[in-house]
């Protein structure tokens, strides 16, 4: 272990704490996770956690978010050329199946999500913002969305996680959740579009 | 105080606790509040409580709960029989005033929202399937809606509270949130009912 720690540069080290840190967090919910767990499967004493994230647990759990978020960004395409009829369906695909797998990344940033604390809170809305932007590139080719156009397609998300709340309670089967976001995100999104002119 | 409790027949004293802790857990977090800040609100002391609520905080929530569905579905006509053109629109305003004026039951009911206890959860889903079958019968006068029908719908909710969400912070107006809600709830409907035939 030793051997280990002296070899590792400060970067990599820190991405070993974040790397490390997400898989503690996508099994235990934040407060039920002490800085304690994550040194002790990383191998460290805690005093080196406060060395890379002097503001603690706090810190190294708002990092963690934030590479989470990365991770998931390079799994799912929401930039690319192809018609959004091509595109919806395989991100959603993409995602579906990162839930199956029990994904880290994504079992963080489901979690973070029902967080109330403010930093959390500003991480995630940010990233809500930009999904938002993507399905307004991807549904209705705008890149510059009103307030009222962004506010639909954000709440989108908000309507996504209940259906893949009762996808994973048995309500629904993986192929009712694709036929349901098919039909849903563009009728939101031409709700939105309708709702700005109104 | 005494005398006033000695007055209290059992099933208006339990009520009188009911709705002391309305107010209370609408100001005041479940984990925040302490049966002490009940008591002491009500006038009365803890045991007092125990005697009525026999599950303490917790049973007492829950009890609280319930009765602010009960207060928001008094005020909020799902079943009437005027046309969902003009029904939509009145209720979904009955709403944003409740909201504007820090109504107890609804603040109370959106928090419990966000809790993760299986008893609070189980509470909030059934009502959630409640408000999703009302919808079916008012958007779609569909009253044996289908399973991804009835899921499309209670995810509704999670897209109005994103844009309730957006609204308080000032990001949209009420005028937005009322016609990106007369856009959206129609499409969302539609776009179940094509799921469900997909």
């Amino acid at each position: 272990m030793a051997a280990t720690r002296r070899r590792l540069a400060p970067e990599e080290r820190r991405r070993h704490l974040i790397e490390t840190a997400l898989h503690v967090f996508a099994r235990q919910r934040y407060d039920e996770t002490e800085l304690e767990d994550v040194a002790s499967e990383a191998g460290v004493q805690r005093p080196l956690i406060y060395h890379y994230f002097p503001g603690g647990k706090k810190a190294l759990y708002l990092a963690v978010v934030e590479h989470a978020w990365q991770l998931l960004v390079e799994q799912l395409d929401t930039s690319g050329d192809d018609p959004p009829a091509q595109r919806l369906p395989q991100n959603l695909s993409r995602y579906l199946d990162l839930i199956e797998t029990d994904d880290a990344a994504l079992a963080v940033v489901r979690q973070a999500r029902r967080l109330e604390d403010p930093d959390v809170v500003a991480v995630i809305e940010n990233a809500s913002a930009l999904v938002a932007a993507g399905m307004a590139h991807n549904q209705l080719r705008d890149d510059a969305p009103s307030a009222v156009v962004l506010a639909g397609l954000r709440a989108f998300i908000g309507w996504f996680d209940v259906v893949l709340d009762q996808w994973q309670a048995g309500l629904l089967t993986r192929a009712q959740v694709e036929a349901l976001v098919a039909e849903t995100l563009p009728a939101v999104a031409g709700a939105a579009v309708r709702a700005d002119g109104a």
